[in-house]
Parts: structure tokens; sequence; C-alpha cells
């Protein structure tokens, strides 16, 4: 009866033959004196080769950790869907976290802010470190940046200061812009006035303005698209930032679907990013 | 500083102004001699509002509890969303649980089986009980059935036995059909057994072949809708009982999109199934 | 052979058993001292029922006429088949012409302009004339207006001026403003500069601004719908549009697929217009 | 005043900035005995450039010719935007006629039969001197094939006897098997008889259930893509074929959307299709 039944059981469950896995990895940061933990997606297959694979740099939100594009975001399940159907290529996926280990009380943010300099982490340490580790294609052809909300504004972030790093990016719901934020009764500024400030240091508006015609030839070499739900309230910057691209000559794809800023709406965004991505690489 | 902060935070928030709420709730079943646990969706405005509601019938699978739409199908969110944009009507979705409060050891499906009568509990029981405590339009033009796997099988048998009971049949993945399982070398039949045995007996296929003109004439008048991934092992079940259906002059809808038997696939089917419900409510 | 042959031919052609069709009917206006011909879509079965209707206005663009949603847009095609599915309500869908009978010299448009008052037109003879002999129910629950370009401008003036008339507006890359065209340097005004100053006059835009509390209410009593490409030189007025709804406190959706100022896109457009129009049919 | 118009008039055109062409050649063919007439899609920048490309074959359906794919596919207008978008990625797209040049009273059909070897046609003499003349990369690994109806079960056929001609074959509502046909009274045997005598000896059902290990082997290097409406009536060949691929160890998707046999179905599938057949290129 067991093997019947288990036969049975077995049609029931969900089962991918072709399953990537994620895998939980850190790494001491000089730069921020601080433990960083990731986590990667490697596709199937990946242990059994020897190949080199594109990469991925898929970036979280303000509240969320390094945990939530795989718990949240069923980011797996996606991958493994769109690869095994060939709608994305073989890659390999890296999500790091982007604050602190303590992460109450430490910074938090993708730019370079006091006593945080995660940027610089991001290219200097990082990058090299686990492109070396998990066998990744180290090109601005085979690499590419996207993320959500403040990982949103982080990949647009990189991706125009970074044009020779990332062959596209993708933006979803992309917190881009900030006004500067003041200080507490007492001149205090926590955790969430230094993450605040530095979105407003490193406005994508603002960037685009400043563009001098030499910029906008290295924007026009990377692949932008601006993915944002009607009801979210990050849309009236998105569409500015694309009124920008587009006035700067500079090609965008843009799309607003029915959403609020939620993992329902960034879960499809996901489905749409990776073959986008994909169809990038090599290119 | 807070309030400014504060705002900067709330816009980076999953807010949905027309959010609805889950309750748990639970009834005490004579039939099943058991206490039986269920979620309730309650759309926006429910509370403040005397109106009555069309309901929904969402159904788990094999492995799953009533809380499963809720916590791994994101069905809170995605009803909100349909809802808010008119792409579904406000409706009270009902998520009951298949197996008894003991859920390892106790009886697990929705059809009568030996010691747990769960479809007579269903349409007697828990269907007024709930209909009526919760403000639903009792009629089968204001009622649906839907649900995954061993839940879109049940929704099948639910709404090929009740044609008077539900306009429209959502079936997604559905397990709806099994061969007769083989009892243990001792002849001991476990819970799985059952649970099989029922689906078997009450199997879609079997029962189209047998319908006469007028139960066929019955069959017409609840529209069905099947949507099975194509890498899902149940897909062969699935068109075959879709070719029965057409067979019989009993029109019905198809989808086979990219996917297995996974959460992934169910949260979209769940997108299409809303609306199709709320196309048939009032019809 | 004959018979098995035409079996097999009969097989690979385009057979939809529930066709609607498309007549071409006409009408003498005495306010434009014109005949002003539309096409009629009945859905299948009209003929055979004695049923009222729900009922759509689909507006062509300004190089079109009466005959382009059917014979570029498919419209008979998707409606037919939406209906089918039971994504949209069954409807009769009037698409009328929007310029004189002689397109080349005679005015173009559907607001008042100079010789040409389209709009009194519209409102006083052609609704109370067609939906009297095609059977329409002739409330504001169950009438929409829709169209493209030109004609979702026309949409956008007829729905915010006429809130009492429409329960829904899907307006698809419209022309919804403005600036006011000079005229020729011997001061001649041709057809073209009455098109565009009746465009300016009634700019989507202004009369947002120009919109007291009183009439913001009654704009919320109309589900409104933008959708426009991304590549569309008309996304900027669309995108103003949307934001000056949302902050007059009137919901509305807004989609933006990938998509140029063409029929390509509109077909899609279609494909979700009707459905949005009957999910408010009724309410 | 001009100026000013005209600038409006072109925002209300549809203008793609980079958009192909599609030019009309044919070939003169020894084998045939005819002359055969094939569209050529070129895609933006291929006169400026001296790339060579990858190529598709699109194939048109039983009642169709050569120019069906343009002039109601729009297969130019979808062509444009993928590849604008980079969805797909820059190709040229071939477009034979299946007939000979009096579509009335000659052979037609993808196959070899009596007097109309269309078949080593193609292969011999189509695509060499089409892939010469309009800078195709000639191999395996660039080329794909794809189609509807008719042309759906010509390019699986193709695909399924050149397995190292094509990386992948994507079949809209295939005809991909048929009954053997019974000639007239007098024994006659018209046009049509000859057509479906092909489909039914190049039967792609047959071809699996014949195909030995080897042969799988060689099938499983091609990418394979079956997708047909639900209301089509060659839908159930269709499944059975996916359902032999299966068994047989031979990955393939399939899809099933809302539609019957009919161009709103397939100018649809062809947005799916050149970006499945661009993730196939090069690898």
């Amino acid at each position: 009866m067991k093997r019947h039944l288990l036969l049975i059981a077995l049609s029931l469950c969900a089962i991918t033959l072709q399953a990537g896995r994620i895998i939980t990895d850190s790494i001491r940061s000089t730069t921020l004196r601080a433990t960083v933990k990731y986590n990667v997606y490697l596709p199937s297959g990946f242990e059994r080769s020897q190949d080199q694979y594109p990469v991925v740099y898929l970036l979280h939100g303000l509240t969320d950790t390094y945990t939530a594009w795989d718990q949240k975001g069923c980011m797996r399940e996606i991958a493994d869907e769109l690869i095994e159907s060939h709608e994305a290529t073989p890659m390999i996926i890296i999500m790091p976290n982007a604050g602190g280990p303590d992460t109450r009380n430490t910074p938090n943010g993708y730019f370079n802010m006091q006593g945080w300099d995660y940027e610089d982490f991001f290219f200097n340490e990082l990058m090299p470190t686990a492109e070396r580790k998990y066998r990744a294609i180290s090109d601005k052809q085979h690499r590419a940046v996207m993320g959500l909300s403040m990982g949103g504004g982080g990949s647009l972030g990189y991706a125009l200061r970074h044009t020779d790093t990332f062959s596209s990016c993708y933006a979803m719901s992309p917190w881009l812009n900030s006004q500067s934020p003041q200080p507490g009764p007492g001149g205090e500024k926590n955790r969430m006035y230094y993450t605040v400030e530095a979105v407003h240091q490193h406005s994508a508006l603002t960037f685009i303005d400043n563009a001098d015609e030499h910029v906008k030839e290295n924007l026009r070499t990377v692949a932008w698209y601006l993915d944002c739900g009607d009801d979210d309230g990050l849309i009236n910057d998105t569409f500015e930032f694309y009124k920008k691209l587009r006035l700067a000559g500079i090609k965008a794809e843009l799309r607003v679907r029915n959403g609020v800023h939620n993992w329902e709406y960034w879960r499809h965004s996901l489905r749409q990013a990776l073959p986008y991505a994909s169809c990038h690489f090599g290119k």
C-alpha cells in the first residue's frame, strides 16, 4: 500500500524536476566593520557543472532583510519555473542584507552614509568575493541589478553611478528620491534619519537633472525598467524619473499594473524582471 | 522629525485603503462529532454595512489546513486588490478545514468516507451556519466553489452533485480521480487510504461517464473552469475531464499556464478565479 | 469525400459558436444637418430574444471612422470571445462616426465646435434613437463609454461632464488636452484647427483643476480607467490627469503596458475594457 | 499653423522609432517547377549594418498565403514592439507561401506530396537562398520555426524530422494529424485531398509513436512549445501530442488560453513565440 499511496501523494506535491536551491552565506566586511549575511540562489545543475553563470543582485526593502525575497517573495519557485521554461537564463542570484547584523540598531541602506559605507562594501567587497565564490561571469554583459522599494532605489542608484557594471536595472516600486529629513527636537538623528538622508543625497531625479551629455551617453548603455503599482504611493516619483529619462534621450521601459506597495505586486514583477535581465545578458 | 519620517515610512508600507480582514471561526459538527475550524474573509466595509454578500467556498489541498489560503496563498491581498479595482465583487470567502482537529490522525477530505461524512457536514451544517452568521446571500446565483488539488477535486465533486447550489466552480490543478487504493499487508487501512478511496469513489470522470441527459442538463447550469500547470502531474486527468465535458455538450473553460503543482501557480489562479466567480453572481 | 474533407476544413476555420454580428446603421441629425453613420455590435442571441442589453459607446480616433474598431480593432472577435467565456456581459456596442459624411472636408471630433455640435447630437439624438432601436437598458448603471486617442479624450470629456450618464469610462491613449492652435498666416482656420481647438477647450486637465467639491462628488460616481503605452507620446498627459484625479480624491485605475500609439495596443486594451465595463453594469 | 498642427497630428499617429520593414521576394524553384513568393521581415537597422541575424520561419495556415501574417497577423507591429523592448532579439522572419502561384488550383502544404515536394524545396532551395540573401546566421542555434494551424503542423513536422536544423519550434493551434482522406465517388482526388493525405502521412502523433531512443535523444535537442485555444477544435490532438512528448521524456511547453481558431488568438501567440525563439538563439 505504502508505495501506491506514496505515488499519489507525490503527484500532489509541488515538485519541480529542475529545482535550484538557496544557501545562506556571509562576508566579513572591513569597510563596514560588520558581518553581512546574504542569500544566494544557485540554479539547478550548478554543483554538477563547472560553468560560470550570469549574476543578478536582488535587493530587499526598508523593513526587510536578506531572507525576504526567499520567504515572502517566493523567488526560488519563480526562478525555477522561469529557468525551466527557458524564459530566464540559468543564473545565480545574490540577495544581500542592507542593514547591519543587529537590524534594529545599526544603519540600513544601500548607499554610503555616516558610519555605513555600504556602497563601497557592495562594489569592493561583496561583488568580487561572491562572484568568485559562486562562479559568476564577472563582467557588465552578464550582471544585472534589481530590487523593490528601497532596493529599487538602490538598484537605480547603483546602475546610474556604475554604468560599466550592470547591463540592466529593474526597479520595482522604487524609493528613488526623498526630501531631506529633519533631525529631532534635540537635534538627534536616529537610524531612520540617516537612511532617508542617504536616499535624499542619492536622488535619482537629481542625478538625471545634473547629468551632462557624457554621463547620458553612458546611461544609454544600460537597459532600464521601471515597474510600479497604480495605487502605490511611489508612483509619482517613478513616473517623474521615467519622464526625465525620456527627455534625456535615455530609453527605458515603464509598466504600471494594478497594485499597491506589497509582495503580491513584486512577485509578479520578479516574473518579468528575470526574463528582462536574461534578454540583456551577453548583449 | 518623527512625524516626517513616519510619513516616509508609511508610503513605503503595503497599504490598501480598502482592506478586508480574515477571522478564524469554528463550528461544532454533530455529523462529524468534531469541531471544524474555518477562516472567513470579510470584505472592506462589511462591519459598517448591513448588506448581504455573495459567498465563495475556497478549499485547500491534501497536506494543508484552513489557514493555507491565507498564509501561503496570500488570498487576502489578492481579494483586496481585485475588489478595490472592481475586477471582483465584494464577497465573503469561507475556507474550511478538510480534516479533523488532530490533522495527523483524523480523516481528511471533502467527501463522505468511513467515520467522516464531511460532505454532509459541509452542506447541512457549515453552509447554513456560516452563511447566516456572515450575511451571505444564500442562493445558487450568489454562491461559488473553488479550490486547489484535493480542494479542486472537492469543488468539482460538490458542483457536479449539487448543481442547484453553485453558480460556478473553479478547479485549480484538481485531484479529480484516483485508482482504488490497496490496503496494507495486514489489510490495514490508514488515514491516507480512506482519503484516496473517497476520491476514487467520487471520480469526476466516472460521474460524467454515467450522467444521463437530465443530469447533463443540470450540469449546464453551472459555469465550469479548469486551470492546471503544464508540468503538473494532474494535467492528464484535468484534460480528460475537460474532453468529457465538451463531448457531453457542457461548456467549460480550460487554461494551462506554465507551472507545477505549487502555490506560485495557485496564487495566480486565484487572481482569475475571483473575477470569474463574480461574473456569474446574479446571473 | 466532400463531406469528409469539409469536416476537416471546418475544424481549421475560425468558428465561434456564439458569434455576435455588426450592422451598419445611420441617423439623420438635425443638429449637425448631416447623416451620421455608426456600426452596432449585437451579441449572439440578440435576435432570438426580447431582452434589453447594457450598452457601450466605443469611439474611434482622429484619422479613422466608424468602421475602424471593426476592421482594424477586431472588436467583434474580441467581444465574442469575452462574452463566450463570461468575462464580459452580453452587451450592444455602438461605434459612431466622429466626422461628417465627407470625412475630408467636414468637421471631426466629439465635442461641440463651430458648425458641428457633435456632443449635442450624441446625447440628444444618437443615444436615445440607437438605444431605443437596439433595446439598450437606458440608464447610467448599464451604460459605459470608451475609446482610443481622440476617442479616449472624447470618452473622458463625456463622462466628466455627464456623470449621470455613464457608470464607467475607459480611456485608451487618450488625447485629453491640447494647446490652443494657431490660425494660418492669413488667419485661416482649417478642419484640423477646429478639432484641436475643441480638444483645447474641453481639456480634461483643466476640468479637474476647476472642479469644486460638488463636481468632484459626482465624478466619484463614475469608474475611471486610463490605459496608455509607455512609448506613446500621450503618456505624459495621461499620467498628469491620473495624478489630478487622485489628488482630488477620485479613484481611478491606471495601466501602462509596453507599446506605442497603435492598434496592437488598443486591441489588447479592448480585452480589458469590456470586462471592466461589465463589472460596473448594474452596480 | 501647419507645423503646430502637424506636431499634434504626429503625436496621434502610430510611430515606432525602431520600425522594421517587410519586403516581398520570390524564388524560382526547380523542385516545384514554380515561383514561390515569400515575405521577409527585416528588423530596424538591418540596412545600416553588416550584421548577420538569427532567422525565424513563420508559416501560414491552409486558407491563407504568405501575406497573412503581415496583413491579418500584424506581425510587423508585434515584432517591432518586442524587439524595441528587448523581449525579442533582432531577427529576420521569413514567411513563405505554402501553395503554388495559382492558389486555387495548385497544391498546398508544407510536406512532400504528389507533384509538390515542398519540404524538399523548403530545405534545399528556400532556406539556403533566403538565408544568404538576408544575412541569416545559418546554423541550428540561430534558427527557429513556428506557424499556425497547417503551418503549426508544418513547423512540428519540420522540427521533428530535421532536429539539427532548428533550435526551437512553436506550434500554434497545430494541425498535426489527420485521418486518411477518402477519394471522391469517381476516385477523383482534388487539391484538398492531397493536402489532407500529406498531413496524414506526416502525422506528428505517429512520428512519436515510432521514435526509437536515438530519435528521442535528438528530439530533446529542440525546444518545443504548443499553444492552442480551449475552444479550438484542434486542442485534442494538441494535448495528445503533448502527452506523447512527455511520456517519451521530451520536454515541452504547453499553453491553453481562452480562444478559438482565429487571428485574435494567434496574434497573442506570436507575442509569446518570438521571445521564446529568442531565448533559444545561441544556446
